[in-house]
């Protein structure tokens, strides 16, 4: 890298990192050049190079000034979608492991990544828990810690449940492999072939995946970016479908990112008693807030045992680990018996090394670090987009998680978008692998869990030019 | 512990690890009380309880000789299986359960477990590898782990199959939480919802749960403690119902501990490969071999791509860290997938532990060293079946693995021996839950993974009282 390209990208830094701010006014080339101990021209340089990058503004006779959130993100996402009414059978998994397998590569951008970056994480203070647990393992441990899981750990996962304010027996928690062995052993505890299960629409296509590998149907019922499933529509769906299960995620919806407010979460948990619909509850993002408070499961409202919760340590501590959860209320028997006979039980060792873990303390801490880390990447996120995409792209700005779910502009094909991003090792999640009518085709997902720097920078811009040429109305093209 | 007990349990120490043999004459009362400092009386009362255990004896005027051997092996099973030749649903899920849910307790002596003892394994040495591992594990790892799994991982396995002559590519293993995981995950590959499924009779119960919970039927077909399945009836059974899969255990199946030929493995596969049918292989006990050799898996004869190989740690190494593989052949892109919608993928620290040991060598020594003693305890077994069970008792003496197969005098009842035994914290695994037509119902499986101890030997003799008294005709008992 060349001196100039190092000064730049520390001023980029600084301004990142909200050193300088908005409207501060940088240091004079002179100056700079005193305290660097850099030539002008090359501070010259640095100032040219991010002007071009729009990061900074020369105001004539008075410098250079940071002109950062002259990046605005886009406008929010704000309509509900409008699903048909209408159990359909889902076929989403080869489509999706196509795109997936597509965005595994590190040399990718990973816009699509379902994974937030792995740099985030203690893991070098978890693989101190985990050596320290393998020591002392016991060999009756690989008896005792056989399915529903780890007494110590299930305490400590109960333990965390009480500090929400809510009681949850650890005889009630079944240890997995990840939250999603949870949620698709709470599936086939409730659901058989042929029956359907309600979902949101757009929803997370691994559980339309779970659907279409049980043979299951899909109700899709329509859902809005601001609160959530509709609950008129959900009652309606309900009386005429007779679902074996409803499978949601109150907070921070995957791709929406949407929080239910804990009223609405109330009122849904009613419905679903009144019409004995059991949830699934996906919950593996609540802890990625960026409000002042853990917002709470559904299961909370839960007093007839009829919510699955359903969550995992894998978004924000130990990636890779595989320790899940579910809290299954009335269902803890019947999952715990479909995983003794489909996996039998979870790592003897991570569920040891994690309970050591959280046993020594610095979980909270290390989680809010995190959750100011995701936010701030967030706003970075939004302003890119909004700086280089096009008229008529609408963002969510979502309360937590790492996902923004952009609306492109009316017309554009995402899976083309996808296409010619990938070949440039830019990856994307489209908007048709989050529904069972592949619908959302001018949608995609950003992920905003990895750190921005100046691949991301550059393939922000790559992408916002890929949108704005792929949209049918363009100077000299013709309309489609 | 009494002072001539602690004496009893060195003599009976020393008998059984064979430095006693079978006739050896004992030290003289005079020789032992002046060699230990014991008084003659302590000496004698030690050498009284060995006799009254059956395990010494006195000649009159010669001194006390090991009687050991005097217990011999009942005579072993010989005769193929009879099922009906048609497909029938599986329902033996609850039965299953409610054994298994009885015989957890560390209290209960484990004839009925599935699990070999987890003292027979190096779980230090494995501890240190999870330590090391865990030290130098990266961040970016969790994201080279995911499915199909660590390549260090499946490089070392893949060696292994090398080691035995098959080449087997790394490309083709699928990393599994256990060889359960591994099993059930072929099967969805293949068979879906409502078709049939080929089985022996008895089978693993295991096999049953997985085609009970995926809706799918069984179709038994006769298999024989000395050869295995049977391949006309195989034959005969395809052609009628066009099984999707076939599941089976060539190399000590379980329960019956049979090992099949070499060149019979081969013509099933040939006939398999004729008919188009994929076979599940299960092969968890491959590697307790009491043999010169281990025992090739019927994949080392599949030319096509039809074998779908299933292994795993987990008896022979690692219990409890949930690591098993597949190498499905040709399926082995769709068996990933079902991995990654299922459990998307195995734990990244268990995965780089058991790497990390196997490079480090070592795995070979503790595999010949736990073989022998699997040996030496079915050995003492089955001296004791014979020993304490009633006259018309046969056992199986199975070349490999750690259970027993015993077939009770006819018209004993399993489910009452083992409800009997359950009420005296004894568990047996009860023949019924080895088939789908809950056949075997005067048989049991017993677990020789476990030292034997003072404890056992109590067990065995409660036991054959057990089933002495539940035949059916008995002294002063009313013939049923």
């Amino acid at each position: 890298m060349k001196r100039y390209e190092v000064l730049a990208k520390e001023i980029e830094g600084s301004i990142l990192a909200g050193v300088l701010r908005n409207g501060d006014r940088l240091p004079s080339v002179r100056s700079t050049s005193t305290s660097r101990g850099l030539s002008a021209s090359t501070v010259f340089q640095a100032y040219y190079l991010l002007e071009a990058r729009g990061i900074i503004r020369a105001r004539q006779r008075s410098g250079y000034f940071v002109n950062w959130s002259s990046r605005k993100a886009p406008p929010t996402v704000d309509a509900p979608s409008q699903p048909a009414n209408t159990p359909i059978s889902v076929d989403v998994c080869a489509r999706v492991f196509a795109i997936l397998e597509s965005t595994r590569s590190r040399n990718v951008v990973p816009f699509g990544s379902a994974f937030p970056s792995p740099l985030l994480f203690p893991l070098a203070r978890l693989g101190r828990s985990m050596a320290q647990s393998a020591k002392n393992f016991e060999p009756w441990d690989t008896v005792d810690y056989l399915t529903p899981g780890s007494p110590d750990l299930r305490r400590q996962i109960a333990l965390r449940y009480l500090a929400d304010g809510m009681q949850v027996h650890m005889d009630e928690i079944v240890i997995t492999n990840g939250a999603l062995e949870a949620l698709n052993l709470c599936l086939q505890a409730v659901a058989r072939p042929g029956d359907a299960v309600i979902v949101e629409c757009p929803t997370f296509y691994g559980a339309l995946q779970a659907l279409e590998n049980h043979g299951l149907r899909a109700i899709q019922v329509p859902t809005c970016p601001k609160g959530g499933i509709d609950l008129p529509s959900l009652e309606k769906t309900i009386q005429l479908h007779q679902p074996a299960a409803c499978w949601l995620m109150p907070n921070f919806q995957n791709p929406l990112g949407t929080l239910m407010a804990e009223d609405k979460k109330k009122a849904l948990v009613e419905l679903l008693t009144r019409h004995d619909v059991p949830l699934i509850e996906d919950d593996v993002y609540a802890e990625l807030y960026f409000g002042d408070k853990r917002p709470l499961p559904a299961k909370a409202y839960d007093t007839t045992g009829i919510v699955m919760h359903c969550s995992s340590f894998s978004k924000c501590l130990a990636p890779g680990y595989r320790i899940g959860w579910s809290a299954p209320g009335r269902y803890a028997r019947r999952v715990a018996q479909k995983k003794l006979i489909t996996t039998l039980t979870t790592s003897a060792p991570a569920q040891g090394g994690l309970a050591n873990y959280l046993e020594q303390g610095g979980y909270d801490k290390h989680l809010r670090k995190l959750r100011q880390t995701l936010a701030e990447q967030q706003r970075i996120f939004s302003q890119a987009v909004g700086h280089y995409f096009p008229a008529g792209t609408r963002a969510t700005r979502p309360e937590g998680g790492y996902f923004l779910w952009v609306e492109l502009p009316e017309g554009v094909d995402a899976m083309h978008v996808h296409e010619r991003a990938l070949a440039m090792d830019i990856s994307v999640a489209p908007g048709p692998i989050f529904s069972a009518s592949h619908a959302f085709k001018n949608c995609i997902r950003l992920n905003f869990g990895h750190a921005w720097n100046d691949a991301s920078e550059r393939a922000m811009a790559a992408l916002g030019k890929i949108v704005a040429s792929s949209a049918p109305i363009t100077v000299g093209a013709v309309a489609r």
